[in-house]
């Protein structure tokens, strides 16, 4: 399944941002990892509106990220697409990125226990070689 | 040095939204990456109008992810910071995301080319020992 092209950009960031580029977009996505998956308990956990929770869910869902079952009528829940699961590694480089950098000093970032019995490492760039990429080795994003 | 910290929330996802849950902002920072640096160059790339580059700036340039030179005054540069360095994992995540599910069948997705000679794999999930992390592990995201 392909998710709904957001915007006829050329540029795969210029289109994920008017689904991610969004506050309560990735509020609601973190809620929808931790298990979260019906309106009300949405409503619940987020400081959010019922208005603007509404037309949020309904974004998400008509861009694959979410999928509403049954697809209209009450009692829906909202579960994460394959396309949803796979933002699992950019939530998950944004949430250690702002444990790095959003807290005060002495701050000790939380923890992703996993079933493997290891904690989740820094989520780094590499090369299909295997070599770690950082952004000073002025990498050429094609334009 | 350590990022303004955006909002009192103790998760770090929820912090981070404040910053980069917003479109001009990720886009923005592509531009970033990309070596743009001065206010009206931005502006030449962006569908963007001065009033809202002026806001989105000075939001980044607040939160210590760019870095205004000088502080005041004109001809600034606007640099990455090295928090601002340290979302290349992120963006870059977010990126092929955008290509893998938001774009039309047959579409391939651009490579990211490393002065290694190798270009970019896709960004994953591995806990310290390595072992490769899905969202369907059902890792316990401590809340």
């Amino acid at each position: 399944m392909r998710s709904f092209a957001a915007s006829r950009s050329p540029c795969p960031i210029g289109r994920a941002s008017r689904i991610l580029g969004d506050r309560w977009a990735l509020l609601i996505l973190r809620e929808a990892f931790l298990g979260v998956d019906r309106f009300d308990d949405f409503l619940d956990r987020l400081p959010i509106s019922r208005a603007v929770l509404t037309a949020r869910l309904k974004m998400l869902v008509d861009a694959q990220v979410l999928a509403r079952d049954p697809p209209s009528g009450k009692r829906a829940t909202y579960k994460l697409t394959e396309a949803g699961n796979d933002l699992f590694p950019m939530l998950t480089a944004l949430r250690q990125w702002g444990d790095r950098w959003l807290f005060e000093p002495g701050h000790r970032p939380l923890p992703i226990h996993t079933r493997h019995g290891e904690d989740v490492a820094p989520v780094e760039v590499r090369t299909t070689g295997g070599k770690a990429v950082v952004a000073a080795d002025r990498v050429l994003w094609d334009d």
